[in-house]
């Protein structure tokens, strides 16, 4: 409508994950109504973290370096792997300030509907890494989804014997309302009770 | 957290409209997991929209080109010139296949407040619009909030006497429920009430 150079914009926006065609609209506007060197930045720190940011080869985490900094911390607890699907969930679990151990990132989660089978996670380099390194738990922390939980069920599969596996606890969200619970995660909550007294 | 590049990719999507840092996470490991070529079609689409688009010498809209595709339209009527607040707003009108005059992109409306001025937007060069083409009628189609109304109305009655003058209809939209319109709107409904029969 406006120029093919919008137009390619706008197109290439709606490419994000949850930006439909009107939000893509909205961000292309902006960028075109913001001085150049701040719409600039952004495609410069696009460039940037595509061209510098890599895998840590030990833990699969993004990294500008050989290794990830957790990886690189002599003061984290080397013998204990939280199990995650993405690096952002890195994020989440480092924001708890509860976890000293170190992760392991799959790159995603068990899908044969979508053609994601073990081969394409980063499976057996976790399996490798629990016999070289020692191991002595392995903290499953995929998504309590469908695919999350096939995968957690996997890879506990694989570990059986091997070292210790355990599970994020499923339940109720802390400030969370009883009675806004599904049936689920209530059944979780009511499985997984624990004993106070 | 992950890397320094990361943390300013992070960092300026958050500047985006509507993006809080969640968001801009999770635009940031989308960026970073697809194949290198998408993500720096991104970055390439913004640079170029920035280093190509530029406003209509007419109208104000944008453009690759010294004038925009609207006002270079020989079939559209140069008489009746619709005024909005900015770009976004020409796709919504054309949206409706409704209008066949030409456009005049305010690039914003008058907030005082905000150190919005009447110099600060295109007015003067739309007067002088008026007078140069002999316009037959102005469209007042800034948005039917504080600010566009004050804008409407400045612009309305520095036109008077000049050209004739509207402004966009005011009420109930298509598909609504009386019941859950606002009572300003409403109350623009009644008042604005056409006849039937």
């Amino acid at each position: 409508m406006f120029s093919p150079v919008v137009d390619e914009l706008i197109s290439q926006l709606t490419r994000l994950p949850g930006v439909g065609t009107r939000t893509a609209q909205r961000l292309a506007f902006h960028l075109l109504r913001v001085p150049k060197e701040d719409a600039l930045a952004l495609a410069d720190a696009i460039r940037a973290a595509k061209e510098r940011v890599g895998f840590c080869r030990e833990c699969g985490n993004l990294t500008e370096e050989e290794v990830c900094r957790v990886c690189a911390d002599p003061r984290r607890d080397h013998t204990v792997v939280c199990v995650v699907e993405q690096p952002a969930d890195v994020l989440s679990l480092e924001r708890t300030h509860e976890y000293r151990g170190v992760y392991h990132v799959l790159g995603g989660a068990l899908s044969p509907l979508d053609g994601v089978e073990p081969e394409h996670l980063r499976i057996a380099a976790l399996l490798r890494r629990v016999e070289r390194d020692g191991v002595a738990e392995v903290v499953l922390a995929t998504n309590p989804t469908m695919t999350g939980e096939a995968t957690a069920g996997f890879i506990a599969e694989r570990l059986r014997g091997r070292t210790r596996v355990t599970r994020l606890a499923s339940g109720l969200p802390v400030g969370s309302d009883l009675e806004y619970a599904d049936e689920v995660t209530l059944g979780r909550a009511l499985s997984g009770r624990r004993e106070m007294a």
